[in-house]
């Protein structure tokens, strides 16, 4: 049990479809592999799918809980912090994380990738949102110009090797 | 000085266009001139132009500092608190808020018209994110359905009446 | 409504004796005669007490709360802070400080008491903690030295006026 | 490397004195042995040599970082969360716990100390604070009773042994 030298968070909604936890683990096993660890929200869906993957390689798995109840994270996660911040914790979870992968999204989802572009970290995207950033004249105003953005990946392999070569 | 009955957020960037800064500023007359108090995250650009328009007509205006130097509050701040937790005052910002005005936008500002809408609250955008969630077939997931979003406003005046209505 | 130049908290249990309140009650008005804004975690008891006070002089009076729910606040609260932190909400009320007058006092003041001190604000205290640190011997160590501790005073007006002292 | 049943915290100063550092390395070389994870504010002096006896042990070490940069972890620290909260952090270090043994103390230590209290978790001390409540009189004020309190022991296997025994 070492330290990992790198960790990626994987964000993506609590009530999943079948198809984003099948990413989810998918992701989560390939970044195991990669000796990375995975920092998440620690509940359902997304994250623990993600979680399960990890485990199954034997990776180390953080999950950074809303509550105060630490059996609340989902059977997966190893490190279990019950922070107690609410959907403040999303800050924390970017934080963690070298690069972050998303995968599918609700509006949690939507401000962890938000939060981490304004941190400056990559942020690699699985069927996840598409934001797009004021354009001139809507409603009246003309943006300032924003850099950065989710990168958006072709399945599983491919995001986690775009993570794995941003954070290098 | 008695306590507003409802407060209003207004996000936005600190780096804003002449056209941002004009819209926030009279959003945050308009929000004073309807007995609300004002929300922000105290720096400058579109904060400190909604903070002055409040002022400008006697409101009160409550600015969550990131850092834990109340000195980095605009000038237009009646109630500045530095909370010193980074980023993860967005968190307060939107729970402090019966409603949200989104003026322009940039990284931040996105993450905190998420946490609005994870929370339920309403938000009004004025040239803002158009945040498109994932569609059939992204990255080769179908992704999970999603209700609410930003209700795009045409000026300012228009702006505070719908999140006027919405709070009602 | 001006911004107050210096901001004051007032700590103390939400559960206090007749003793404790009008101690605290006659502290929150001195405290805003001497226009000073008043910070509290915006609750019963001490923390009541205290808004009351302030608000029989036309003080401002901030409350950051530990839940989500800004209608917690006492009905002296002017701006209330729904901060969904919980007991990591005392860090801010430390933090939104220039110096502490501690009234009683449970746990929970005592870590505010804590909090203020490790920042180095002044701390001054009527009826609360005497916290007795570690001494040669305790436990088979020897500890290592500390600076600072809090002030007692005889009655409110000497808490606030050493308060005061301090801040200048 | 799996999920730990109970979460020790090990709480002390950064700047430490050697008995401090060598009583807190048997503390944490004792929590490993009982197969608890270990909890703390990850940096130097208690927090450091807790995690150093854990690891020698090959328990597992979890520190919440105050800042942002998850290398300013002592190099024992097999999971680090930089959280960015500043002292805020203390009570998550506090809700991670299922029991808290304070080794040695400064401020820091006092506040993390309350606040386990307040939260209703035993803790232990070791040469550490002897924190007095108000008592009859003091300031003029008669204060409300409190439950709890810092249960002292006289060396590193007593502490661990009564912590475990008041998970239990």
């Amino acid at each position: 049990m070492s330290s990992p030298r790198s960790w990626i968070a994987v964000v993506g909604p609590g009530d999943a479809s079948p198809d984003e936890l099948a990413a989810a683990e998918d992701v989560g096993a390939l970044v195991a592999e990669a000796r990375c660890g995975l920092v998440c929200g620690g509940l359902g869906g997304v994250m623990e799918a993600a979680c399960r993957g990890a485990r199954s390689r034997g990776g180390l798995t953080l999950g950074l809980l809303p509550g105060t109840d630490r059996d609340a994270a989902n059977g997966w996660v190893v490190v279990a912090v019950p922070t107690g911040l609410g959907e403040a914790r999303n800050a924390l979870v970017v934080r963690a994380a070298d690069a972050v992968i998303a995968v599918g999204g609700g509006w949690g989802t939507l401000s962890e990738i938000a939060l981490a572009l304004k941190a400056g970290l990559p942020v690699v995207g699985l069927g996840t949102w598409d934001a797009v950033p004021p354009g001139p004249g809507s409603g009246g105003v003309v943006p300032t110009a924003l850099s950065g953005g989710v990168v958006p990946a072709g399945d599983p392999r491919a995001a986690v090797a775009e993570a794995l070569r941003r954070i290098s």
